[in-house]
């Protein structure tokens, strides 16, 4: 992909950067779906830092490097990616666009991008698998109700999906003060789409509830055993954010950890992912490979988790931004702003492949 | 206690969260009142800074720990608690509620908070001890009069107090800005009720003068030794700030320490009672247990003060709120709010129980 | 003194800090003359620092000490003061009141304040020397023309001037950035009193021009032989930053050192004098007396000051807010404001006395 | 030069900082043009940044040296200069006064100020060498066409230049979101003078793509040997910002090093240039000069980059704003202001000349 600085082609000639997709978006998409999205949990605190975390760290550039290519590529458990960069698996698509989820595996395929599927995603997961033209992935929490996991993971490796990225941070569900002040609740029509049964009225039950009622909040490590036994599938734990689980993961054999907050949406003060990548990097010492999530905006962001030893990085709300906008367009050209930020500034910085980007790259005054 | 998100039955449907009360309460409240009890001494620095220290801290999550029931029950000199939280003394219930002090007792009572009633109460003390349904401390001034003292002491016994909590940081009175600028005084009507005197006309004296005349500005630490004399109940310290003095007060039996600094309206531009607890729990080595108090508003801020060694925590301003609001209904919602966030905390931290919060929780960053 | 938490009388009843004085001296004062008293040089980085940099500290009370007298008497070059303030050397005081600098002088006498009285004020200084109840100090710059400083140094003894204290951080004058636009210049009728000659025209002059012709830039230390030779009035350094000065300061025996950035208005971006005041202090390890000025505008600002090695602090700005509001009155009240909040803050820092004050007041932390 | 405090005569009698310059020339220039100016790239971090951190030193003054005269005379590459301060490399002056380039050359002239004439001048680089009164260097892209660059280097050896400054932070252009929010293009009739061919339509094509496409992202260390051997002219490296390429080019004899974040115009987040001067200053260990540009505002920053080992400064959109409020008298003035600053900064600091400023002048609180 060569550098491209033309705007956005997908929402006209002003979305030049990330944020313009949010200014766009936010008029478009219903204000208490909006909330549900946008906010955070407690006083919003974690989800104020994750954005300005990036903001402290700066690049030291070295230059007359040849840049004239600068090549992003790299591989996810095996499967080769375009991007450094997955879509992070966030709930409920329909929200934003009648296309759903499909669009969004549309867009990521387009870029070269990974897409993380929610377990409540608002289409089949088979059905977006039928549309991916790049890898997959199914997050999954594993509910008090095994069956239902179980089955959601034989789905999975029948659809073609390539990992299963369980979620460890919400055992139970914050208190999300945007929704519970909004008594936020899935419009009609509009449900979890991978469970065989849905409640009879979906407009009368809180959303919340109806997630923290699945969730066994009871999970151990040693439940990884029995995941373990259920597929043949690589396990990506999604939310560690300590060296000491860190380790305990890579012992056990998890594929990837995925280092993240929950982008700010379950435990409030908790430290960023960004705050927590190094000790993690450190702590599973090359034994799987490490992502991050939670406030990356630019690509400068993604160059920064990458310096800090993540793999890659995952983005969610600036994707249903641009599903917001417009649909799988919309996203495309979320993700293509991103990359092209993130050549640029490897071109910038004089490294022209992600084998170069290393701590090197950042100056040790904020970091 | 199981996690229950949903939003507070006292004050209504949008009552998520203790800064809601606030809100509510400040219209329902005389401005000068209001201005007694939301300000703090000097420039209010330390006023300011006993909130804004609490948001320094980062929590270290761990996941996959068994969060299906969060214990947060323990117990403070002996007596079994329901949580960590127990009621700040702070005086004249009366201004915020016309049922005063037994409101509030009723209250801690019912979620299993421990209550400290303030010797400028609005209700005499036995009144208050009558409907409590929880362990009560009596605070106490030392005053000029030791008689007038004494006969509190003997009364808090008789009717079942189970400690003294000796506050020790308001020798003199603060310049309280507020309350000079509005000549601040009692309501008429409204007295401290466990002085057999009051003046002839409450509404012509300043009240912080009032006080300012009875409390002995001579307290030393040999005076201890008298009012030990005078009682078995233990004695808590209130508004010890180093770690001089709390070894001091380990050293010569005290049962507990309150690290205070008297919610901010004491001495302007001290050190926050946050910052100093790690030094007095340092000094006191286990010898007698500490309490901390000033700026509590949620239940990650319960969590920091426990992670950092502090057995329980007490919360003054916001109770008043909850009373304001709608009496014990109001302060119980408040509580409840605090409790749940807590226990919310607590499962998304991996730490079920109190005796796994400990200083690993918290991130070196900021701390 | 005792502790009187009454508000001022001089300034009617919301005079309750020095702030009040700043707000309500403002709209009494021409405009051009509040731009000169207030401004600094360059940005007003050092200007605004001054004032936050105090800010930065955080006192660790000590409980159960007898703090029902608080001692706040100290000598200052041998002259028994009651107060470890002094009003700082502040030009033109008939520019805020008519009154002139005997109503400084006059109310600084009243409180037990040192007072420092400039070369250039607008009331002769045997004048001065007249009506003052306390010690004075003669603020001195020396000249190009030597003969101008000398028959000041001889005034200033016969009129019972306890020492000499001479500016160092003004051999050329700074950009105001106000007083340039302004084009400020006194007042028809403002002379600069203790000159013969006066310029025909003062208001066609701009005044810091005058003051810049007269100022000596290329005096050196060589230069203080020849002071010491004219007087035995002890001589006070002002105006010094660095430890290397204050070391050969001290060596060359100078009796004080006025820690000091001329209130913001000499050099920008200069450290502060509360920066500044650690490494003097250390260099002069008692061999001369330190006093700190800048950016005091409390009791605990006085405290952290004495503190960290100060002997006494200097007020400029505050006392001229008092002046202009009720002249000798209001300067009087603004030094007692400062003098019962300092009581204050001793009695509740648990230091009864001055020898008590020390660096184990001061929470490291932000110090 | 000794000082003057007069304001500024090409500006009117409010023209007194630098700041004064840019609020009078904003409504002077139109928009798009600018914002090219103004503006930075990506989130403009980098671009604030620039400024705020000279912002954090704090200066130490010594007293009591002889500062009647303060020298600013210096030498670079081996050309006499009265100042330590250059006008920096950049692009088409004619978007700001009909005079171009020409009328900076003459105001650098004028106050003893170095030129660095940029390769997109709007006037050929021999018409500005005809009027130029101080020495000039030329800056320089190396083009992927390499005969262009080195028909440049040629003129410029023939036209007097006394020196190439090879940028080397551009190898891509970067986002600049204003420019690409305003499709900014070159008004009709202004072109990039120094190159024979134009194109056609010279307002149809953007202007950072007519840029990108000419320089050579493929720019490495090797080819600094081809560009030596065709001058004598010694080469200056401009966008230097490690301590690792800083040791390289002096080793491979490079004149001077300009330690540049090319205005915060380039990689977004990037080391400042003042952050990044002690290690390049340190790297080179006097093997060849130190530039530093990037953020100089005032004459104590000027000060501050000496006192970090700069040999001299580069000033860019200042002396933009000069030449838009009154052509080559503006830009005298806004170089004289910063000239009076600096001596004013060197009298109050005790440094009467730039051999006396080094790191003793900084104080290691905020360097």
């Amino acid at each position: 992909m060569s550098v491209d600085n033309s705007p956005g082609s997908g929402g006209g000639r002003s979305m030049v950067t990330l944020d313009d997709y949010r200014a766009a978006a936010r008029p478009l998409v219903e204000p208490s779906a909006w909330d549900f999205i946008d906010g955070g949990s407690g006083d919003e605190t974690t989800l104020r830092e994750n954005l300005t975390g990036y903001r402290r760290y700066r690049l030291r550039p070295r230059v007359l490097v040849d840049v004239s290519r600068c090549d992003t590529r790299t591989a996810l458990l095996g499967s080769p990616v375009a991007l450094p960069i997955g879509v992070a698996p966030t709930a409920f698509h329909g929200l934003v666009t009648p296309e759903g989820e499909p669009a969004c595996a549309r867009a990521a395929g387009e870029v070269g991008a990974l897409m993380v599927v929610s377990t409540f995603a608002t289409t089949r997961l088979e059905d977006i698998a039928r549309v991916a033209r790049g890898p997959l992935w199914l997050q999954l929490y594993v509910f008090r109700d095994r069956a239902t996991s179980e089955d959601l993971v034989r789905r999975a490796e029948a659809a073609g999906y390539r990992a299963l990225v369980v979620t460890v941070d919400a055992p139970v569900q914050a208190r999300r003060v945007r929704d519970l002040r909004n008594g936020f609740a899935l419009p009609p029509g509009l449900v979890p789409a991978n469970f065989p049964e849905q409640p009879a009225d979906g407009s009368s039950a809180e959303l919340s509830q109806q997630v923290a009622r699945r969730i066994d909040p009871a999970l151990t490590w040693d439940d990884l055993a029995w995941l373990r036994s259920l597929t043949r599938l690589p396990i990506v734990l999604k939310g560690v954010l300590t060296a000491e689980d860190a380790a305990r993961a890579a012992e056990l054999g998890v594929a990837a950890i995925a280092v993240s907050n929950h982008g700010g949406r379950q435990l409030d003060h908790s430290v960023t992912a960004l705050d927590a990548l190094p000790e993690v990097v450190s702590a599973v010492a090359g034994r799987c490979e490490v992502l991050v999530d939670g406030g990356i905006r630019s690509g400068s962001d993604v160059l920064v988790a990458l310096a800090l030893g993540a793999r890659a990085v995952l983005v969610g709300r600036p994707v249903l931004w641009g599903l917001a906008v417009s649909g799988a367009a919309g996203a495309r050209d979320v993700l293509s702003i991103l990359a092209t930020e993130l050549e640029t500034a490897m071109a910038l910085s004089g490294r022209p492949d992600l084998a170069s980007v290393d701590a090197s790259l950042l100056h040790p005054r904020n970091a």
